[in-house]
């Protein structure tokens, strides 16, 4: 049977390729400390649970397609804090961030058009572009650089006649990187410039750890054309599962046509909705100690990482995430020698391996995505494995 | 701003065009009887929301992408009951039959490619199909033959080198046409010796009103390469708003891709996931029951229509939705007129006109989906209208 050309050009979730080695390795009873995937360990707030169980409808009916009103009202009122006014027809709710994503490069993307990505990115960027037709074209970066990618030159040299949007995750994932105000306004510019979109993908937003401003691409209002925002309760509130995610823009064309693809869906999960919309209701000190723990978290692994020599690592400034360059010749095969060789009194440790993370062929080979979402003990055993990993394997 | 060409040839949901004049019947004072949305009143089973009330994990977690074990085991069960055994991996769990078909549709549909589905269809079918950059191709049927359409001549003619599937909604919306068991096997059998594809939407397969035993196309083993069912909770058991489907096939390589598709997008919601394989302990009583309802609506609806001089309709044998053409010039018009002019002690009706359900343009322009979906009494009054307007609208 034949398959689409587009779907044959996608792959598997890098980060997943290794499952099947843990499973083996656990098999043989050996404790694993996860650094690999970006699922918190934060407690979602009980809220959420007692908007669902306060649900009392007999029927569990479809949502409107744009998304339940309170949740809309909701959102609307998070940007409003913010100093975003939004209209309630420049906000549809979608089934998590992915759904967002997908919905928007669905919009504006055609064959052989490209989008402009700093790389190393989420490898899930991959599979929504590539169903569309389209490819992405990355700016390139270095860990000697910080991974920074937010410079006039560096962005315009890979701009071409297929250009469509600039798209950035805003902190990074999987870099940290966290855009002053000064460079989303030279994102911004350039987009305008050259009749770009800009899509934000902010679902980090809260996790900056330098008391920066919480910012938004939504905040340039003269880019009103321009901007698209993908956002979402899953890492902010800790619900991944919820699946509750927000497609944001002025840009009345754009949601029009994505309203199209909302109504082909016809709608995201009723209860889900009514959770995210109770989420909101979290007050800042929620996201203050979220965020006191997570940037106890960085600096345990940076000052851990600090002690490893050869490593190559400026100290991220938001999302959960570092990427590092390790004194490895192969962090895949490192990963795999860590899971089939290495045991420190019957523990090892995973990360997720560079590659797969740039689209550049053979860029990120000796880099790691180490996700700092476990709890400062674990954290620190974690580390220290992940050193004494490194100079046993390079002492083979 | 420059969009997706795919995203371009998309439209709005026929359903949803009248409801700004409903919404300003509404506002004069008019009571809308509502035939045209496929919600069903019937009561969830209250099981989803004891086993949604019982989830007690301090974190939502993703669910894993092709879905929670629990609910993949459920759906193997029922499956199993139906005498068709599936393994695990035959089973990806989705965000609504409508994301299972879109998995689907991506994974086997390259720009210029054709499937052919029988028209009427199911309007949103347009949308998953048009993001491809393939198109449908209706085969033909009309409302004096009752829809028939599983005819080797009929559906032979439509094939050609760009065809790649055929897709039947079995029982069917809004046709309500129900497949004999040897019109599944010719429909199978053309699909194997052109190398097609076979996807069956099986989201109505309880609703079957002539003792028929519950059919799926995966009970030929022999087309086990060609066969992709589309399946779901929403309809089954009336919990639309959970957005819990199913893609099922044997084909392992489709399966492969459909999985990279499932990563990327994470997982589906896993509060839902809980609730769904809950629902899928309801017994044979549950169904019996709904059925005998929705019989007793089928019933009503089909006496009220033989009384409207001049209404061309065969009795559908399954789904809860009936085709009919109506001696009206136009049914759009008609509708229209209903909303803004017409009323009986206040009372109008809607339905959903039939074009939308059309691929050939101008088709199906006097015919409309009446959704019997309402009580009893409801369902009475609501046809009563339809029949005063016909003759109201006739006689302007």
């Amino acid at each position: 049977m034949k398959f689409s050309s587009k779907i044959e050009k996608c792959g598997l979730s890098p980060m997943r390729k290794f499952h099947p080695y843990a499973l083996a390795a656990e098999k043989k009873g050996r404790k694993i400390y996860h650094l690999n995937i970006g699922q918190p360990d934060i407690e979602t707030p009980p809220i959420f649970f007692e908007a669902v169980k306060n649900f009392h409808a007999p029927v569990l009916e479809y949502a409107p397609s744009p998304g339940i009103p309170e949740l809309i009202e909701a959102i609307r009122g998070y940007y409003a804090k913010l100093d975003i006014p939004l209209e309630s027809g420049d906000i549809l709710a979608a089934t998590g961030g992915s759904e967002a994503l997908e919905m928007v490069l669905e919009c504006i993307l055609d064959d052989g058009d490209e989008i402009l990505i700093p790389e190393p990115f989420y490898p899930n960027y991959n599979t929504f572009v590539r169903v569309t037709g389209a490819k992405i074209h990355p700016i390139h970066t270095s860990p000697e650089e910080g991974y920074h990618y937010a410079d006039r030159a560096k962005i315009e040299a890979e701009i071409n006649e297929h250009t469509r949007a600039i798209m950035v995750t805003n902190p990074g994932n999987p870099t940290g990187v966290v855009l002053t105000p000064e460079e989303m306004r030279l994102i911004v510019d350039i987009a305008k410039e050259h009749n770009l979109f800009v899509i934000g993908d902010e679902v980090y937003r809260e996790f900056v750890y330098g008391g920066e401003k919480l910012a938004t691409m939504l905040q340039f209002p003269d880019a009103a054309e321009n901007v698209v925002v993908v956002d979402s309760v899953s890492k902010r509130f800790s619900a991944c599962g919820a699946r509750v995610g927000v497609l944001i823009s002025r840009n009345k064309e754009l949601m029009a046509h994505a309203m199209k693809y909302c109504q082909g869906r016809l709608c995201s999960a009723t209860l889900d909705q009514v959770g995210a919309a109770a989420l909101y209701t979290v007050g800042p000190d929620y996201f203050a100690a979220v965020r006191d723990e997570y940037k106890r978290r960085r600096d345990t692994c940076m000052a851990k990482l600090a002690e490893i020599p050869g490593v190559v690592c400026k100290c991220p400034k938001g999302a959960f995430y570092i990427m590092a360059a390790l004194p490895v010749d192969d962090a895949e095969k490192f990963q795999m020698w860590l899971l089939e060789e290495f045991e420190d009194h019957g523990d090892t440790v995973m990360f997720a391996p560079g590659e797969g993370f740039y689209g550049t062929p053979g860029k990120g080979k000796n880099e790691v995505r180490i996700a700092y979402v476990l709890k400062q003990a674990d954290l620190e055993r974690a580390m220290d494995l992940l050193a004494l990993g490194i100079k046993a394997y390079n002492a083979r």
